[in-house]
């Protein structure tokens, strides 16, 4: 039974689906490892590193792919129309594909999946259960990407993060928001109090005041009864009245007015990113402010953003960097491979190989394709109800 | 009495030599202030925040500088040669120059400020006496360079700086050496450990041992008994045997090994930077590590580096940023405007102008040229062998 590890070739893509680790646990789990050549480069891994580990070296991805029985990606396979090769072309029939495929956007590839009669199983749509907690690739990337957004943060801001008292005078520290306080935003928090910076977040989960001061930041937000209420709920936010609302953004908008970094993280899944920070928002902010919108690839948290750009407005400039857990690439490699290997572990049986389950709630809540039929429940039906 | 602030022009200089709060003691001291349109941009000051501080500002660099009386700048005046405006032709006879002029380097510059009758004071000659510290340039921007070389290696490196507990496996620590620990150093140390680094320091000089140490890093020494008595010696460095540097060597190259991060900056006033890291341990570190060479444009500490360039050494990269805190320019502007400041201040009398005491030590030690002659005691008398 072989895996295979192909050489990512979408712009912006640095990581690798495996790493020496989990390399060395697949041999040992009886699999041979195919790893193409040069897939390592960006999240430097050399070759020789992946052999020592007991891979075999494809010298490219046809021979990579060719009779592998399953694929490990970071991201969904290229197309002929996005410039190919047509990576599902170079899969064999009935072989695994797991990886990050996009699904909400990219729907039509899931019919191409269920042609190819390969079972692609989409990692991001991993339930959030305990049991699943090892194989949660948003987690684990969006960790990286919260830190990430920090250090871009620094990189862009033309003062010093902490306060340093010197013999020329005092420098004060930066002001910081985080907007979001998910597991990116919780990172962002934890870098930026790190680094020296005085730490402020807010988040329309009122459950979410506790971790944001556990950090040791400001939690910000309009706490009346209403607010309150909403507290008590689980944890989950409830539908704000607009009187609410209106507070909530006139408190947000005088915040950012005294902020030297802001960062946005509000990702809703399979759907379009809140506007969080507006374009007067961003004028009021001094010149020399640095926004960073990692929600930018989904349509952006902040009004004015674009991918890959640093938008000036101003003197403050909006960063929005492609990929962000890939400008870590070594990390998010290591993690993410680790994903996978927690993901198949279970499904891999010494003497039998490749056993899965199709109704254990894991594989459910990630198969995209089964023998050739979309099976996905979110996407299934609706495509059923399209042919009809 | 008019002190003039003109835009720097210089590739990769992004300072400005005054800050609002330094332009409003100017006009405390009844000084008039003009600054170029411009000036500030790249430190994130619009002119009209300038004007809000009591600044005039002037349409172009000449109309800045005609009939300036002081003359502030972050860098030597441009020539005719290096691409012009020729900025010394702009200045009046008699007026006083105040930036960093690079004397050592530019030896030839001294002459064309006495001819042009323009008093040159050099602010990084300013002696390291208790009563100038706050005038210390080179001090406030080592500081913010040290920072700086610590986000700029975060930015370079694949992985993160803080050991990471997560669902899918540990990230550990990333590892850093500083070389050098001068006051860019032991910001760099500062940095790199509130990031959450595991930091290690070396110097020449014992003394440093116990500044390393009170900021959580590790020392790297030979500490044999030849060491210890070197320590007794006032802090200052004696030269070691062969035989001690031989091990020195053998530790350094050991210990740069198992490293992700390194920083060196080891300057020599005046003279080429010293190599501390040959080529061998570059390639000895694993791929994906990081040097930041914070003496690139003095000839280097690392073998390889080169000024402007991030150099791939068979996958460890070794950064070699000009102008390193012109990278951090607000903060490093604010400091330096307020060094010039202090440096002015006492020369500033209400009634009577500008009243230099040619015979103060900090006038000795920083003025080049009086009244049409080189004056400075390691200028002049060279000038003088010279034509002898």
């Amino acid at each position: 039974m072989k895996v295979a590890i192909p050489k990512e070739r979408r712009d912006h893509e640095r990581r690798v689906a495996a790493s020496p680790d989990t390399i060395k646990k697949y041999k040992q789990l009886g699999l041979d490892v195919v790893v193409e050549t040069g897939a390592g480069e960006h999240a430097s891994i050399p070759d020789q590193v992946f052999v020592d580990a007991g891979a075999t070296i494809a010298p490219d991805e046809a021979s990579a792919l060719g009779d592998a029985d399953i694929v490990l990606k970071v991201q969904r396979p290229l197309t002929e129309a996005e410039g190919g090769p047509d990576e599902l072309a170079l899969m064999k029939p009935g072989a695994m594909l797991v990886a990050i495929l996009q699904p909400y956007q990219q729907r039509e590839q899931l019919q191409a999946y269920a042609d190819a009669k390969v079972n692609a199983f989409a990692m991001e749509l991993m339930p959030r259960i305990t049991r699943a907690q090892s194989m949660d690739v948003l987690s684990s990337q969006a960790n990286l990407a919260g830190y990430r957004a920090v250090i871009d943060a620094a990189s862009e801001f033309g003062r010093a993060f902490p306060m340093m008292m010197t013999a020329a005078g005092t420098v004060a520290p930066a002001r910081c928001m985080i907007m979001g306080v998910g597991v990116a935003g919780l990172q962002a928090i934890a870098t930026a109090r790190r680094l020296g910076g005085v730490v402020s977040a807010t988040d329309v989960r009122p459950a979410t005041k506790e971790q944001v001061q556990s950090l040791g930041a400001t939690f910000v937000a309009v706490e009346d009864d209403e607010f309150k209420e909403a507290q008590t709920a689980a944890g989950y936010a409830k539908e704000m009245s607009a009187g609410y609302q209106e507070k909530q953004r006139a408190l947000i908008a005088e915040t950012i007015k005294k902020q030297d970094i802001v960062i946005t993280t509000a990702l809703i899944p399979g759907r379009k990113a809140p506007i969080l920070v507006t374009d007067a928002m961003v004028r009021s902010m001094k010149p020399g402010s640095v926004l960073v919108d990692l929600a930018v690839e989904q349509g952006g948290n902040v009004e004015g953003s674009k991918p890959g750009e640093i938008v000036d407005v101003g003197g403050v400039k909006i960063v929005g960097h492609i990929n962000v857990p890939s400008r870590n690439a070594v990390d998010a490699s290591m993690l993410y491979s680790k994903n996978l290997l927690n993901f198949l572990t279970p499904l891999i049986d010494k003497d039998k190989g490749l056993t899965i389950n199709w109704d254990d709630e894991i594989i459910k809540g990630t198969a995209l394709t089964r023998d050739g039929s979309v099976v996905h429940p979110n996407f299934a039906a609706a495509d059923a109800a399209a042919k009809s």
